[in-house]
């Protein structure tokens, strides 16, 4: 027995692009259901990333979900680069008018369902067996089940926003699909403390004994990062060794400053670079991390996705709105453009503040004078500006 | 039976930094011996690099050498990058303010000769054995062998402008010396040729087959060059074949104004990133190739080698008119902080420009978005063009 249901566009995942993509098409009249394989609870517990460019803000006003993130949200209008205890910083704004709002992935996702909920937006959670089919068709098909039933939804577009390890992208035949990658030789060992933050802007540190990230997520509640070898555990750092590593990372000045108490979140993260091409398949589209992943260096994963759910919206309203089918036919190029740039930006500046153990003395020479340059040039501190506050739509 | 002789500087080496250091030295009064394995036929006939940074002309113009530079020389606004047959333009004058100077190394070098022959500068050509020593005591030694006779200089100080293969850097105890190397894993084969540039400016090519310049020394006399295997030998490409791959990698519009003809030179050069610290030993100092190689991407060895030469020259003149010490005591600090910077330059325009075996497909995209990102960046475009031009002197 399988219950059949309809709507336009079958939303694959139920993070911040799919419930973004869910909602900016429900302010356009496009019906939409979204699946998830996990539940609200979890999906809202989920720790990621906390910088939000300043076109990232612009799509929660469009989507009508900004209020809180501008209450709460902190503007910031520069970032520091330190290297080897010498800090330059990086002043957004008066080098591209522009600024970031620290402001939790998990906020935005919580905004987000509070709307959906809100507007009674039809969702499947907790879903298994998700399968994408007859996606080259007129009427593409997502079947799954969900609390012991099989159901089928047939849609016009399915939008594969179910992550990196989703199945929507597995779902292409894999001759049709190009993919390209970059592990690093490291992990991200990242702890949240509810103390304030050491500096009121964020720091990435480079040190000889690996990077280091003063992040936040409020006034109160700070975010640290160190650069780990990929087979430590969790188990390997109290929060004591983190602590200490961490002040030696930053230097002795800034160390002075640091708050330090107990975490009470404590992960490791392993950094890859990937992308997969087209971006399209048939009437299915992937859009964020099912189609690409950035190292975290630079906090572009959440903004990249965005960008994507920008243009695939955009595509899909023409469509619905207009009969244009312009954008969706341009929809995975378009994307691609930009994902490529944004991802050269996280790669270099991964490989410019990480210590990584293959580097020969000439190339961690090479990262020294390219902090130099950028420190002495407001032409090459722009450029990384640029792309912190974030490139144009397209 | 040793013939002894005195100077003030003692300057092993008679290429384009050698003569100019001396140049400048005798414009302040200044006593030098000028001593080369060559001799100036060899040393003019030499065929190097031919873009002149604004602050080597002005480093030219100050040692009273311009006249001809000005003249004959070429002044270019800009260059262009080409990637798979797309072009950038980086408007040097546009974005810096500053240009370029097209004049052959070789004449920059027949100039020097010109006017310290002019002004009876003292040269020992065709030496052999030569031998620094003493080096940290107060006067220090240069032995060597000329005409069958034995020759000992005494001096005050040592200049070793003697290149890359010179016995200055050998000289100096190797627990004291500090090397960073970085060979890359292909060879530049360059042509001359007597025929008009294929464009009034110049051409970085990045083809799938390999890395293109389309450069020249004049309106009439081109020079051009293909990334070629390590292993290839000048045998393997005659002039048919190189034509041929040129014009596929400058591209077919670039390459339907292509003159060709018969090369009158055609070479294979290895490429290599080579610094050593410190660029100082005792009453030793070290400029030019003597201290580091940048691969010819480019055109910074020259320049580099000049501007160490300008700083040398103001640290010992100040030694000499004002008894100020103050410039020796920094010299190598001061221009090592530069030369980090250029050689990140040249080897960042290296790496972006030329096809690695090594390679991944990532890193082939990389490179393809670091070029999308420069056209699309005025920052990024700026930052290519302030080390183009030349950086600060300090």
């Amino acid at each position: 027995m399988t219950t059949h249901v309809s709507t336009s566009v079958c939303i694959i995942g139920s993070g911040p692009s799919g419930l973004l993509l869910s909602q900016l098409l429900a302010n356009a009249g496009v019906d939409t259901i979204v699946l998830d394989r996990r539940d609200r609870a979890y999906i809202e517990g989920r720790i990621r990333a906390g910088v939000l460019e300043q076109g990232t803000v612009t799509a929660l006003e469009e989507a009508g979900v900004a209020e809180r993130c501008h209450r709460e949200g902190l503007v910031h209008d520069g970032f520091d680069l330190s290297f080897d205890g010498e800090r330059h910083r990086i002043d957004l704004k008066g080098l591209t008018g522009k600024t970031v709002t620290v402001y939790g992935q998990t906020e935005v996702t919580k905004d987000l369902f509070d709307r959906r909920f809100a507007e009674d937006q039809r969702f499947y959670f907790n879903v298994d067996n998700v399968t994408p089919t007859d996606l080259k068709s007129d009427s593409p098909k997502v079947r799954f089940t969900h609390e012991g039933e099989e159901i089928e939804i047939s849609c016009d577009y399915v939008a594969g926003c179910d992550g990196y390890h989703g199945v929507s992208r597995q779902a292409i035949p894999a001759d049709t699909l190009r993919t390209f990658e970059r592990v690093y030789p490291f992990g991200w060992l990242g702890i949240m403390v509810e103390k304030p933050p050491v500096s009121h802007e964020l720091i990435y540190a480079h040190h000889e004994r690996g990077f280091a990230l003063a992040s936040q997520r409020s006034k109160t509640r700070s975010r640290y990062y160190i650069q780990c070898d990929l087979d430590d555990d969790v188990s390997d750092w109290s929060d004591e060794r983190f602590w200490e590593e961490l002040a030696l990372r930053l230097g002795p000045d800034t160390a002075a400053d640091l708050q330090t108490g107990p975490s009470f979140e404590k992960s490791i993260a392993p950094l890859r670079s990937f992308v997969a091409e087209p971006m399209r398949y048939g009437n299915m589209f992937l859009a964020g991390d099912a189609a690409h992943i950035v190292p975290p260096t630079g906090a572009k994963g959440l903004n990249l996705a965005v960008a994507d759910v920008r243009l695939l919206s955009r595509a899909l309203i023409e469509h619905y709105t207009k009969g244009n089918d312009a954008y969706i036919d341009s929809y995975s190029e378009t994307v691609l453009t930009r994902v490529w740039k944004v991802e050269r930006f996280s790669w270099q500046l991964s490989t410019l503040m990480h210590q990584f153990p293959e580097n020969s003395p000439f190339e961690k020479r090479m990262q020294r004078a390219e902090f130099d340059f950028t420190a002495s040039s407001e032409a090459a501190s722009r450029a990384i500006a640029e792309n912190y506050v974030g490139l144009p739509l397209e």
